[in-house]
């Protein structure tokens, strides 16, 4: 796959894309398959496409576009212009595509749906890491993500030069206020966790003031997630944490504001709504 | 399932929402769970907590919020204030919840996740639809949606008040510029579709000019989309048509020009940013 | 797929097929394979067989046959005398199989038994088109079809000439008489129906009397199913209707009767027993 | 399960019936639902409804059609006047349903295509069954079954009154002709099969000679299979047996013939026909 | 598969194998991937490593690990220089393989895993083989097998020169003790299952006495399992026998007792220690 | 769940555990079900049995055993006398079964596969965590795990008393020996991954010299893999650790070297034996 993708954007493996492209294609060709083009179109009629980007973005999704239209018909042939991970412009071919007529119409719609969606994603990270650029803050993903799609989405925060936080549940701890309140306090809730927490498991707190901040730190915590704090906030909490953990601001960050806070020293800056909220970039084939 | 959804909204039955809930459960709680919560609560400490949406907006995915709550623990009870394809006022509650602390916080983001993405979606059909209230068009939505989430994002539309096209390529025929230059001319195309087209399939052809609009209504058609026309020539697409086939314009119609688009006289309004590009619409679990 | 099938038979995608194939694969082969001939047949051995119609019929099925091949063995290598959809008489061979003879021991059972149910049903389809040639009347299926094979039961219709109706409770709209007893009337049904039907969906109401027929028809629906009238009554719905509506005559209609309800000048004549009752068309494979 | 089969006829275990079913009721409701029933039956509507048995016959699938119903909506309720095994008279009912509208209307279908397939085999082969009454033959299945439904067929064929021959490949040793052919004589074919047969699978040869036959015997196999031997050859046959392996006479066996091989002294007749050609049982739903 | 195993260990068909090798990478990589190799290693860089065995025994699963290299990366090429079912000395090489570094990396400890376990099984078989080596008595498995990977471990016990006992609940009917107490008597038993026994399924129980043994030969059963006897009980349990019915001894036996088993002219010897509690054969993967 | 098992062995959720429990249960009821019990056994004899310990140990499974009964008839019930994670003696009943005699016999095997398995497991983790008590030393676990089984491994390993390592390759950084190799130098390969190595992910990295011990403590990780060293050296590299990172002892540790080890301070002792190669604690259901 990775030759799709720039290096290091981490493109999932083929197994994990396959199910996910296989089923978005049974979902729109249904039973009775694609009723228009095998109709219409003679199996024997060849054709050539370009796949276009009508918006300028990050590209993030060309693995899954090829999975697509090779489940189709394993025929189609692929030419790349522009990698997962790279900046496109608007109006400039993306690749080119060539093979059985049918396979290119059948498949459009899929394909396409997945690299919009998945840009869609990259291009907003991209605008956030563009804005902090210079700095040391990481803009990283958050779990609000849409509902089987994580695993592609976390790959489109890369592929938008953003950085991924946990994955779920279960590959690190957060302790957020639900539960520090179930707890009692948060020296309670951090010794729970000690007792079984595996070596090799982060662990980070949130936190919503500054006492709160240095309670966490006496705890030696690996990570701090600061909610909903003012710059002056942040600022104030970068200067007594020292380095002792790693700070994530949060809350309502946004491209206008990111840099400020950014600048206060933060080490990442969580954003949900990259994944949830980024409207789609405007992808289309056009048939030569 | 009809409990948590407005009369004929027609929620998906549940065992299409079960697998696509679940798996988003066992996305995010992995192959160790939730770590966080199981060493943190005891399994004996029970939790309210209420839905709230952060928001004003149309409400849809009550019944996937549902199904992870109780996927996660069958105990866990809901009592909602709202359906799904009613409206919501932002910072009130959606629904009451009671249960186990360990599954509210469990399937918290899960449950989120999906009546955020679904809600936005409703959200932005209904504001279409208001624009165009009064007059006899449809907001109606495309295929252009979440890889894999088509079913619920349907039924989002029908929530937010706007209507379904096909489903997928399979349960109508829609012939396109691509298809119409594979097979030559429209003529050839429709008449190539007619030889195999089941009697209760729909047929609509695409048309870009008052002149093809013509050709496709001498050949009586089920439906024509007119794409990218200018609302001169939806008026007039209108009167050339004098009731022989659905009518319905689409290419970039936005909340701005969907009323005059309406009020050619058009019968149906299709819109891909409804379910592409909608914003979540933000939704929390705040605990008692 | 189309190297095994006529033109516009359109069989389903592979990966459609395929998962129907393995199933029946790993039903025979069980977990501990094929005995006999893993004990019996060197794995270097090969063989060259024919799939032989021991009895006169239409072919269909042989997409599923390949595929059962080549999925035990994909060294084998198939080179067809008929297609799916065409004739064959008693005693010709349809295809001949060369490979490794494990393969083709193994998968023989499999392979014929999709081909023997599948041309058993587009023979009595073509049956049926047969007695009806000459006429307007089309042959149509129903959903009375073995399950989990309907996709492929809808292709074998096809591949008899036949025409296929709605594919589920998803596709069309088909008011029947308990529907029309639980809304009160079929005036009352059809107005319930219309304010949720989408504008790519057709929609078809059942009728007993030549009253209900013209009610039906005052409602402007796109398809009315006469259900068990006489042919007289037929020939009158016709004149009734003027072309107002696709008309669907049904119920126990057999090779005798299907002439002169076609000649009643009805549109489509639907069959349950061509797929619930078609007795298997008997092919057999001979080793060379 | 028991509750709706006679005692002995073995129903499938409910995880093997549901998925099979909950596929089946998939395939029926596609991705949009049941269109009808939910445009025009309100959720709060009840119904009854009698499963009537249109032709007499034996029973099959109550099992399935019980399943069906319950996954559509678990408040149905079925009470049965007949048991799977039992022979039903046409026209009486086998079961009474209560439960909502909608469910009954939706689950119809599938509900009805299981009991109609599964009690179509069941009657032909009870008439087999009945048809050798009195001796000792016995009449078995044989692996020509309709893909992906063995389990419920082979279930179908014991409420028969039938037996069951090996499920597979995999749980019994057949040699056909085709194996002696590759293995070079039968006394090899048999040689060879014993160095790898584990000591609880059965060994079967199938031969078409008295000459074959006592090579057969000679072997000492568990049991032989006549392959289209004449009425006479198959009394010499159990003549020649004298009870040294249990004897299978196949190939073409009629109603019409089948006694005449039963009174020679076999002890199993096998029939494909009563699994790949029964024609279904006719069942409806009647509304009360 | 044949290539990576010896004549007729007859290992599973692959897609048998290949769903089980897929699980247990997707276990492994989960959902973000391999993420020390995709950071560390460049996707250019090519390897080549040695499967070694660091302990000596009997080989079994290079069909799987095969699988899992190639499933990673189709590009991997293996050469073997032992094949499943032939012995290993430690310290030696039992493959070649060669591909991408990341594959090699990626795939190494699904690969090993599959390999240990099974050649952990296939040792432990050989050394009971070898045991009872020059007598009648075969080695035998059980049913206490790892749960999921039964179908591998029965394959195991093949490779190690061992046979296998029934596969599951449902290719042959064993009557054990707590059958006999259900059905009051070992007569009662045998006659109750002798109903409905398939003509060719095999019929064995269980005794503990010779008295039991005595009913049992009485009753005309194919196999007898003598449960926990004394080597002296199993020399007069096959004089009894006199071959009337396959003697197979349970119950305990080990590498020290079992030759003394065999020697009492036992036809099976049963172990569940060689599936349930062999140790893993140490395999490791190291580059070159 | 958390009815079976102590405090904080963290169960998986059950519907990570039915989908493992089914597909053995289906494996080993196959197609045709429990033929002896079926055949044997009427559907209303009751019956109770105990589940006892043959041999002394640490109970891991019973949320599997209950998994099992349950899903081959929901009417079963379950009363532990000893849960997950205890200690059991050998003779002693760790839970009674009440039920119908046909699911009690049916889901025997497979619930005591299951426990048998996962006992095993917890009995030689718990041996291990005793001989290093007092000690600040852990015993954690590796992915040298049976497939696909790795998360029920991973609880028994819990219920032993020892800490889970990573789960599999994405939710934390091990750089081994050949990784270093691929990179040219530790300085290297560590610097890579921190270009892309999330926030909330633990990097390890394995050395077997002082001097890489040194090298690696430079580099700020978080926990270093000692392999195969030597008591003393082990001694010194915690004197110069000095809490700096996380030790970890691997490579051949046993019973008896253990606590030499644990007495060096080491942070953690993994061991792939307790996992590989753990014997079966034999457990039996004995009815009453």
């Amino acid at each position: 796959m990775s030759e799709f993708a720039r290096p290091f954007t981490r493109p999932p493996h083929p197994f994990l894309i396959e199910p996910l492209v296989r089923r978005a294609l049974e979902e729109d060709l249904g039973r009775s398959g694609d009723l228009t083009t095998e109709l219409l179109v003679p199996p024997t009629q060849s054709a050539e496409a370009q796949i276009v980007a009508r918006a300028s973005g990050a590209l993030a999704g060309l693995v899954c576009a090829d999975c697509a239209l090779r489940l189709i018909d394993d025929r189609v042939e692929i030419t790349v212009a522009a990698l997962d991970g790279e900046a496109v412009q608007a109006g400039t071919s993306v690749a080119t595509i060539r093979g059985p007529a049918r396979a290119l119409l059948t498949a459009e719609r899929v394909a396409l749906n997945f690299l919009a969606h998945l840009s869609g994603i990259a291009t907003a990270t991209r605008a956030l890491v563009e804005t902090v650029a210079g700095t040391k803050a990481r803009i990283v993903c958050t779990r609000k993500t849409t509902p089987n799609l994580r695993i592609l989405e976390k790959y489109a925060v890369r592929c938008g030069g953003g950085f991924n936080h946990r994955f779920g549940l279960d590959d690190a701890v957060l302790i957020k206020d639900n539960h520090i309140a179930a707890a009692g306090t948060l020296g309670i809730a951090v010794e729970r966790v000690r007792t079984g927490l595996a070596h090799m498991t982060k662990l980070e707190v949130e936190v919503e003031t500054l006492a709160q901040l240095e309670e966490a730190l006496s705890l030696s915590v690996d990570a701090i997630l600061l909610d909903n704090m003012s710059v002056d906030n942040l600022r104030q909490a970068v200067m007594l944490t020292r380095g002792r953990a790693v700070l994530e601001a949060s809350g309502g960050i946004t491209l206008e504001s990111a840099r400020e806070v950014a600048l206060a020293g933060i080490d990442c800056i969580s954003s949900g709504a990259i994944t949830h909220s980024a409207p789609a970039l405007d992808m289309a084939l056009d048939f030569c």
